[in-house]
């Protein structure tokens, strides 16, 4: 099972730290992003949005981090990483659409541009990161974990561009339980950092 | 089982459509928005963030119309909708996540400026449904559905900010397979329009 991968990227760290936890095997192919790499055949025949990661399991194919996510839980990881059950799976997904709205949007964007210089509004980053920011720490005051009693994927979606916040000049200082939580992550059996994290 | 719900919202009217395809009674409870009622209790309980929809069923709490959707088909609907199989099921979350992100901040927001008068940065939201109509055009050249070989979530979470996008100035003229999917939408049994759709 191969994981198209840059060192660097945020949502292709989402899927090494949950292989990581999960202990499932992946065969990591560095894509050269500098040199456009993902824009090109083969990779853009694999995923037409030009994006990484890319993961390719035989005839499966998937773009997009949280659906890798998804797809890695549901086929080789234990049932507690993603319940069937319907309303734990849901709370689940509430955080996988955070991870690819609000926190990707906001110190995801943020970090983009002051550390990759993308052309992006910056201002908007920052005001998206200081409304999501404080919703996240809010949510971690009374809990270890942000969607169940114990990790699951929507802590792998959510930390990788929360954790790189101060990249992007977003200061985690004023998030106590944010940086208790990230703490936890971090001591979990197989714990995998990425540069930043 | 209610639903928190405002009428011109198309994060609402994802729910109302599959519920409505789907056979799901739902108890609609109106929501005064323009008076804020979503940002004071017992909304904002609910909650925190401020955002409708929201579904109550019981002890169940759910904002993000996507986790919305999750739930309503695992618990409610034929396994059709949201398939547990990990490679059809991460599928379908590709197209949530598009919902999310990419379709919410370009077609979504654009209509948010036009039609409510929202501060955003109007041009930035056109560049991103310019870069997202393409993609959802051409994966529907060959195809009927968005993500399986039949209507599922995936198509109710991404229809009503792509058919909405014209009252964000945002042309589909120019997305044939986006029209004639919108229109196999409508075709459905169950289909329930909303004001724009």
């Amino acid at each position: 099972m191969k994981l198209y991968d840059l060192t660097l990227s945020g949502n292709c760290y989402k899927v090494r730290l949950f292989a990581a936890l999960a202990g499932i095997p992946l065969e990591i192919v560095p894509v050269d992003f500098l040199a456009g790499e993902h824009k090109r055949p083969p990779l853009i025949e694999l995923n037409p949005w030009g994006e990484i990661p890319i993961l390719v399991d035989g005839e499966v194919v998937l773009r997009d981090s949280q659906a890798i996510l998804v797809y890695l839980a549901r086929r080789y990881a234990d049932e507690a990483w993603l319940p069937g059950d319907p309303a734990a799976m849901a709370e689940v997904v509430q955080w996988l659409s955070t991870a690819a709205n609000e926190v990707q949007n906001g110190p995801g964007a943020a970090r983009l541009v002051d550390k990759f210089g993308y052309d992006l509004d910056k201002a908007d980053t920052l005001r998206r990161a200081a409304r999501i920011l404080p919703l996240i720490d809010a949510r971690l005051a009374d809990r270890d974990w942000l969607a169940l009693d114990r990790p699951t994927i929507a802590d792998c979606a959510v930390l990788p561009y929360v954790a790189l916040a101060p990249e992007g000049g977003v200061a985690l200082d004023d998030f106590p339980h944010i940086r208790a939580w990230i703490a936890r992550v971090k001591a979990l059996p197989g714990f995998v950092p990425m540069p930043g994290v």
